[in-house]
């Protein structure tokens, strides 16, 4: 186009598109361009803004690592990591919520009733729960990829004083769909905030908390992955988690037991001497 | 807020700016956050797509170098630098187009009527003009900073074989505000294609191509700097620019001109024995 304009440029993009070009590609790159364009338009971004944009982006790249994403992250403080989650959730089944950076693969297999707690501090929490679909049947043998902060605030990953397995274990479902661990309480912690990211927060005026969570992917034969995040319902951060994660239904509670009263059945079975807490937590999938 | 939705999302995500958020940064990033938001739920993003979306990301972040910018050239295909240049531009000044990542800073100051063609294959191109401001007032002592391909589609700090000044010169325009000097004619160009931009390019069945061009910045003291480029009428790409780059008031022509017909008071007067043509380019400036 010799006359490229303000009113133009979405058209004329587009108009670039091949004849052959796949259909959903052009769908999704159309709008990406039209929403830019729209954004870029409506408040005017000068040179300098752009300039400034494109700093974060170089800077994003110079610290991005295979242990460490910038991108991730941005996208995730911006709310639209959470946004695909939800525009990609069943309504009927549990929501999705983000992975994070600190899933370790190939995680130990550990039996119904196991301990992730070993020796750390802190009050024995016992999570159990059941694994459903959508009609309320069990799911017999869902495998839950389970992992979470120590009491430190740091994942396995982030923590050379920790074995990269600790507070991670993949735990089989029983023939009633149900699941059983124990554990501690994990803690809230903040994203890294030395880049791009760090600097957006801080000029939003905002803080780079996350309010504790366990993280899950749940898996089983013909039902949909389900990658997802529980909240405690006390927790401090629930209501401005920095990168958008809880929704409604991912909220539980602590419920709190007096000392002499855990269960048997349990690996920590007759060394509970005090008081415990218990959560309870079912899960929904949605079958293929 | 725990119970975060597509429908708030947004407004979650800007009830999170603190109370001494700089006003312009909220504008900016709370309607950024809102039209990627938007874009998001529209097509209803995949998190495959969302993780292609970022693949691009750390490719570009791979391949970028102080040379070599992947993020300005995806803004470039986007149509993102070519609007920030239109939003900003004063409608009754030249039109400012793309820097491109090919300027070298401190050329050489070169006089009226010098030639930038040295020893380079191709007819003699003589370009002149005037610079002016919106009253038609000449400006004089405007600085002309210009740069271009050599005929083998090379900048200079592209080619081991050219000076890295080559092509490229300073020129300080007379009492009049009038500029001419030599050269030959720019050729068209590809975009690198060899990172994720290529990749997007041929997945929408886009051509890599740009028009040729001649680049310019103009100063002059009390006046807005002018970025722009100018583009020849007949070239074969000037409405398929792939970076959005030609307004229809850049457009300049060839005007052929006979042998034996070369004026005085160039460089190369006496030098010219064949056909030769001829552009005439006036700028008008925007005063502060
Ligand atoms: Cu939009
Ligand atoms: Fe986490
Ligand atoms: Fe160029």
């Amino acid at each position: 186009m010799r006359d490229v304009t303000p009113d133009n440029i979405t058209e004329v993009f587009t108009g670039y598109f091949g004849p052959d070009t796949d259909p959903r590609f052009k769908e999704v790159m159309g709008a990406l361009a039209r929403h830019l364009h729209a954004f870029t338009k409506e408040v005017g971004l000068t040179h300098d803004e752009w300039r400034a944009g494109l700093k974060a982006m170089e800077w994003a790249a110079e610290i991005t690592t295979p242990e460490r994403n910038e991108f991730v992250l941005m996208s995730d403080v911006l709310g639209l990591s959470s946004l695909v989650d939800m525009v990609n959730s069943h309504p009927g089944a549990t929501s999705s919520s983000v992975l994070g950076p600190f899933h370790v693969s190939d995680a130990p297999p550990i039996a119904m009733g196991a301990d992730l707690k070993g020796d750390f501090e802190g009050e024995v929490l016992l999570v159990q729960g059941q694994v459903r679909d959508l009609d309320g049947n069990p799911i017999p043998g869902a495998k839950l990829d389970i992992w979470q902060t120590a009491p430190n605030g740091l994942y396995s990953s982030q923590d050379p004083d920790q074995d990269i397995m600790s507070f991670h274990g993949l735990m089989t479902a029983d023939e009633e769909g149900r699941y059983a661990f124990t554990t501690v309480r994990p803690v809230e912690y903040t994203v890294p905030t030395d880049g791009p990211v760090g600097q957006i927060l801080n000029a939003a005026g905002r803080h780079p908390w996350r309010p504790s969570h366990l993280h899950f992917i749940i898996t089983a034969d013909g039902c949909r992955e389900l990658v997802t995040e529980v909240f405690p319902e006390d927790d401090p951060y629930l209501d401005q988690d920095t990168v958008f994660g809880v929704r409604r239904d991912l909220v539980m509670s602590y419920e709190p037991q007096p000392a002499g009263t855990f269960p048997e059945g349990f690996d920590l079975s007759g060394k509970v001497d005090g008081a415990w807490s218990k959560v309870n937590f079912d899960f929904k999938l949605l079958r293929r």
